[in-house]
């Protein structure tokens, strides 16, 4: 059984299938007969979007959709699975996950990464607990490293307006806010657009790199990368800029020094100035964003904004990919 | 395109057509063929009645429908769409509204009143912001100035007990409560008797006057109005008595001072004595109610009590609103 | 009207065919047409496999469900039907249940114990104060006595195990947990299985008896019953340990006399060597478990452990259930 926890857990093939059939599930204007089929979403961090669009994808193909809030509506877990439970934590990821498998087809499994080292925090532990104890494909609604099906609605976003995006200039650009964010949202998104073909220009200051396994797997599908600290450079021709703010890998977890390394890059707000530098290039973003922050409002409300495309792309991405993983998976 | 935020917001063929719908609906016992509506609430405050109603009315008609709980489920939001966001609300109204358009056709919001003052409460900053950016549809579950799913529910009520309201002689009666309630539901109630011809009295303590702006809205469907500090003279004759706490709008917010302005209003409870000035009136209450202390537990039990009767048609009226809203918009 | 709030509120021919029915509903591969049920599941505490498989139960049926999360996502509920509600309860029960009747046909109700006295909390004042006035079937998804619905699906389990459960060697075996628990699922398992025609051991700490009520309804089953303080006597030959912590009723409500009661028996822990002592027994537990604690990790893995096959037949238990009595109450 094969789970999708990043971007290239589809192969090029399965991909473009899942895209094109995104756009078909959007064109019909009535859905499927109803079918057998439980989907969970199993939630440890907050969501707009992806609760939302997740039970629609589920809905939008005949099948039923249950939310879970970990330690909201549900028992408090215990993540480790030797613990001796004896303290607070009422039921381990063990009997939850096997609990979780005998009610859904698929589970959905946000989970922000904590503030353990990097290196911890990197190998997914919330995650790979589920992958290991459930026994059906889980689909990452957000972990450390990647947040798969944001990126798959990014790619048929810029289809939808671009078309094949082979060779087509992209910008992933980091800008400025209050707190180190996680990474999983740009390294999804650069994957993706690498997969695709794209010409990709990481802008960013020095310290903020993607995580070394990310850049590798990108390299290696041969597409153009470009990784620079200058964003007149690195946005010189670009039709899609991507902005994004994320955390310094070194810092992971250590919130205030981040916030002091930090604080001399206010000025990487992507605003019109620094569209200017563009090739009139669409902008994305994944939201929630902090306006006038991470992007002007002016940009935000601006005709080139692709921001509630993006948003609303979720859903038919996420359709056409869990009924990809159903037939792919036998469950219908 | 229209939105639905206060009872006028459907002229009276609408009105009618809209109650008169809503009782063919109860009265089927098979739901329409599942239709393609995405129906969403989004929640600002607690609710019991309105969530499940609202839920169920969807429903009813095959529409989807998904609930969310602002600030629990979903990220903090910033209501300024000028703010500079570097604080800690994480998703500005500008763009949770745009997103929540592209995932419903229409959209239910409550929003109660906050403790600013009255004239800011008033103009309904979130559902005003809703309305501006969501690009579909909004019904109001409950804002600052209206409650209209309530009272036209609280008319469907009235038309099943008495048919054609015109000429009615209907009573709206303050009560004592521990805090200052919102104005939403009383100034509905007023205004939706109104259009509908009754003769209405509304009976409350000096000071405790409806906004100048509904007043004006009620003395123009021209229908008979009488406003009274004494409910004998109020209660005589009536046929309805629609019971209810609310604020003193010179002292909105001021949530102290309000509790010792009423201080000496606790005999204001609605009981068997309040209940005998009245032509045997039916007993109205939109729920919760102060078991006790706003209406006595012998009047709510007893046969002269419409309050179920209220809360059950609240799906009813609800179902026959959004297929109006749906048909009327070309969602459907 | 009749509710099911206890095993034995099934009789013998009605709980068969329920469980008959479980097994024809767990084969079928699709639901049957939808049906105009609507069914609510409220509850005070709280639920993971509860929730999940009460709604995936519905939604088998065709019927619809809402959850309710009393205090969390609706009003603060006020249990006293004759309070004076001038302090911060918003809503009395007696309304709540009012309403609640009029949206629901059929409603499932948590909720545990409180720490009022076992003579208190013995009587459900939630429970009781439900079915007084809601008007609907009410379904136990657990109160202080019982936890019908789970038993039911453990006997699903044993009859998926073992077919026809009479004269089979059951044990209920008692487990050490850092708190003590409510009395409810090993009270409705040994009613369940003495019902059932099993050869009950309830193996237990002197002081950790169950009700004498439940005891008496056991016993007039005519099934076998021991009582023992003795693991090995108790468990010798059994087939089936269903491995439970519960509370000491004499100390019910004083947590620290409780634990300091139970400080001695923190060996009762269900792990390989205790299972020597039985016949190679399936072994159960309703989950969620104190891993490592009221049962080894070993145990839990082994191909002995029936705790996910339970956890499943919630949904099917529950949909036969929610069949029978919807058909019996001529709801469908």
């Amino acid at each position: 059984m094969r789970h999708f926890l990043k971007p290239s857990d589809l192969n090029a093939e399965e991909r473009i299938s899942v895209l094109n059939r995104a756009r078909e599930l959007k064109a019909l204007t009535t859905p499927p007969t109803e079918q057998n089929l439980r989907v969970g979403g199993l939630y440890f961090n907050p969501s707009l979007r992806t609760r939302i669009s997740w039970e629609q994808a589920c809905w939008r193909l005949g099948a039923s959709c249950q939310t879970i809030n970990a330690g909201a509506d549900s028992w408090k877990m215990e993540m480790n699975p030797h613990a001796v439970m004896d303290q607070d934590k009422q039921e381990n990821i063990v009997e939850a996950a096997g609990v979780l498998g005998r009610y859904f087809h698929l589970l959905g499994v946000r989970s922000f990464p904590g503030t353990e080292s990097w290196d911890v925090e990197r190998t997914e532990p919330t995650l790979s607990a589920m992958c290991q104890y459930a026994g059906v494909p889980i689909v990452s609604l957000e972990g450390a490293m990647h947040h798969p099906c944001q990126s798959l609605a990014d790619e048929l976003t810029i289809r939808e307006h671009f078309g094949n995006p082979e060779g087509l200039p992209v910008a992933l650009v980091w800008a400025w806010h209050p707190n180190p964010l996680p990474m999983a949202v740009p390294q999804s998104f650069a994957l993706q657009t690498a997969l695709a073909g794209c010409d990709l220009r990481i802008v960013r200051p020095d310290g903020y790199d993607l995580d070394p396994e990310v850049m590798d797997e990108i390299r290696a599908t041969g597409s153009k990368v470009t990784v620079t600290n200058d964003r007149a450079e690195g946005l010189k021709g670009v039709k899609v800029a991507y902005v994004k703010s994320w955390g310094s890998m070194p810092l992971w977890g250590q919130t205030d020094a981040e916030r002091e390394f930090r604080s001399g890059l206010r000025d990487w707000q992507f605003d019109r100035n620094t569209w200017n530098l563009t090739d009139e290039a669409k902008v994305m973003h994944c939201l929630p964003v902090r306006r006038n922050v991470v992007l002007s409002g002016e940009m935000l409300e601006s005709e080139h904004s692709l921001v509630f495309d993006e948003a609303e792309n979720r859903l038919w991405a996420q359709a056409a990919l869990i009924e990809h993983i159903a037939k792919r998976e036998g469950l219908i």
